[in-house]
């Protein structure tokens, strides 16, 4: 049997006998010659088959256009043929006159979804949803996101670890903390990797990373927000401020937003209309007391008690960067301490401040990262100012009571830098099966 | 401020000026001279402090010799000074006079465990367990080995997914599910990313690969059981048999195993005494029931009614296997389908057997692989026929209503595989943080 050739390689391949297996986008059933378009993970194909008449000029059904007058949109099929170049063949050039098909699943014929169809009814039909090359191409681009983030971190001598989604407390807000029967207890999902890539640090691993689900009870309903997500998680020892942190992380979006241009930019522009920048560093960093003024200005005043920007804040600071810097990407530095964990390391001298910093990327926060505070007599300090009691940390203190060197590092939501790299509305656009507090399905 | 140098970078480094941060194994307070093994994640260093006298012969104490004196072990510390290459110093041949240190972290003195502390007591301190150059070097092998794999899949055109944990039902047993309070109802946690990763084939996805945490709630206390796992899974489509997953699987721990043998071969001979072997291709593949004959005549009745293997006989069969072709690894196909799920796809024409695998690494089961069933009217069946109602499948087989090619795949431990590399007893060496019935913490 003729190996298997992905659609996308039949282009620079010489006429002859090919195999190729995908699922049937259209059948355009012909009195003369059927065509089937016929979609695999790298493309579409234009599959013909030219009826046989006989003497008389009635047809001799064959098996061959039996079986295809039979398909219905969806079936996975696998088909032997001549490869035919042919510059009139609109689909790629080519062509492929069918020997003989295979019929590996007949799929039902009526089709739950449309291209019109909501987000909702989309995402009850996930599977189908993601045949759409546009929505498939978003997974090849985390892949290679990924791939070249890994890459960069391995290079660099980080370790990878998985640290545990199941513990025994809350490593961050207990409010958005999911509880599991665990045996005879309770166990809680974990809100992210904080404390377990922090002790790292005290195991003298030196620089870490992570990617994994994180998990927040958080019964929101915005295009930003999942009750489980994937996290990009690093963190690394010996730094001087959060400075470094925030140059790993510009490097690290480099090397990302490059091997993604490289090898999707021209896909990405033809099914998004999207051209991928790959942002110039140093990226803009502003601190937040700057950035509230500069917003501010432009006729937002942000209307929160606290010292925190909000999203429409995020977009203005971003539509500022935009026109002045001409960059995608701005820091935010040095969030006021009253808004941060107890972890995060304060000013030196002004302890209303912290070594911190949120990526703003095209208008939404897409990351937090700061340096920690690793002198366990000023964490606890900072733990109990922010009405936590240091017994309910004993775990955790207890990694600075043997020794944790200076440190920090960043969280980032994959989801949304794919969101915001490719202009989608929403991160269930990105997310393989979105997690919401009405949806576990499918 | 001079940049910080690895310890491991320092023998090939001219003498001079140079900075390194670490913590402090031991401290040597003698008269005329203090020493101190400082280590960091490369590796360990001596630093030497002359004490100065005065003309009265007396002590000058300077600021470097009392905070020497202070050093507590594990304490990060900060040190410039001098780099000198000096064949008689055993360790690593060169040696670093310190000019001045700067305290990090001080560690409280006592240390709650020692070299002959039981693996229990270890996990209680795991973070300074981990400072154990052995234990250390588990991670960074675990970090090149899912590399070598996530490259392989990578160039060969995998699409990576993170499939949700959060379920509405169960993927396998309802046994070792863990429930979750899911705001006014419940979740369960994935047993494993099954489902999700066969409904990426009839998405059309062709070929795919995840490496995240699964969930199971055994009681087991074994080493080679825990509540939370590390799980490496593959699955691909327009696949023939098992066979073709059984040679994707080759390939990949192949490339795991050259890359780790390449990297950290010398240093697993030096820290675990065992000789990295890439495996040959292909491995030996034992149909079950020919191993269960093979065993018996080694004078090993597996002591079971069904038709399985246990952890005595998969060390019976592996011992045959590298008597015989001094192989490692041994696949163990064809299972009988009363052990088997009901997914796995059965044997055209003896439907008592399914096209599935076990591998066996020295010894011990790492992996489950099979050809799964596409056909839907045939997995439904095969669902009733395992007393499983379709209603409660629904989802799943919605997947198989709207068409899915002929596929496989596997899913395999990462713990166990690193236990059974490196010839560990316990998989809880091998795991950052376990998990078991009893253990959510640290």
């Amino acid at each position: 049997m003729t190996t298997r050739t992905l659609i996308a390689d039949l282009q620079t391949m010489t006429d002859g006998p090919v195999r190729v297996s995908g699922w049937v986008e259209t059948v355009r059933d012909q009195k003369k010659v059927q065509f089937v378009v016929l979609r695999d993970e790298s493309g579409a194909l234009q599959l013909v088959n030219p009826r046989t008449f006989g003497e008389d000029g009635a047809e001799v059904a064959s098996e061959v256009s039996t079986t295809i007058s039979s398909l219905s949109q969806g079936s996975f099929v696998s088909v032997e043929g001549a490869l035919k170049h042919d510059e009139r063949v609109k689909l790629g050039g080519v062509e492929v006159k069918v020997a003989s098909l295979d019929v590996a699943a007949l799929a039902i014929p009526e089709t739950p979804i449309a291209d019109d169809s909501g987000i909702d009814k989309r995402m009850d039909w996930r599977f189908l949803d993601l045949r759409v090359p546009a929505h498939a191409l978003i997974f090849k681009i985390q892949t290679t996101f990924l791939h070249a983030l890994r890459t960069y971190w391995v290079e660099h001598d980080f370790v990878e670890i998985m640290t545990p989604k199941l513990m025994a407390s809350a490593s961050e807000s207990k409010a958005e903390l999911f509880r599991v029967d665990y045996f005879e207890g309770n166990a809680f999902l974990a809100q992210s990797p904080q404390f377990f890539k922090q002790m790292a640090q005290s195991a003298g691993f030196g620089k870490i990373f992570e990617v994994g689900p994180a998990f927040r009870a958080d019964p929101s309903f915005t295009s930003r927000h999942a009750t489980e997500f994937t996290s990009v998680d690093t963190e690394f020892s010996w730094i001087e401020s959060h400075e470094d942190v925030m140059k790993l992380h510009e490097e690290l979006l480099v090397a990302g937003f490059t091997a993604v241009k490289e090898k999707h930019g021209d896909a990405i522009k033809e099914l998004f209309d999207v051209e991928i920048a790959v942002p110039t560093v140093p990226f803009p960093r502003i601190p937040l007391a700057e950035a509230k003024e500069i917003v501010a200005k432009r006729g937002y005043e942000v209307p929160r008690a606290d010292d925190d920007m909000d999203p429409e804040g995020e977009r203005q600071i971003s539509a500022y960067v935009a026109e002045e810097f001409g960059h995608q990407f701005v820091f935010l530095t040095d969030y006021a301490s009253s808004i941060r964990p107890f972890y995060h390391m304060r000013h030196e001298g002004n302890p209303q401040l912290t070594n911190s910093y949120d990526l703003i990327f095209n208008g939404t926060e897409i990351s937090t990262g700061a340096q920690r505070e690793h002198r366990v007599e000023i964490l606890e300090a900072q733990a109990r100012d922010k009405g936590l009691e240091p017994e309910e940390l004993a775990g955790y203190l207890d990694f600075f009571r043997y020794g944790v060197p200076p440190h920090g590092g960043f969280g980032m939501g994959l989801a949304r830098v794919l969101m915001l790299m490719l202009k989608l509305p929403n991160l269930r656009e990105t997310t393989y099966l979105f997690r919401g507090p009405t949806r576990l399905e499918p």
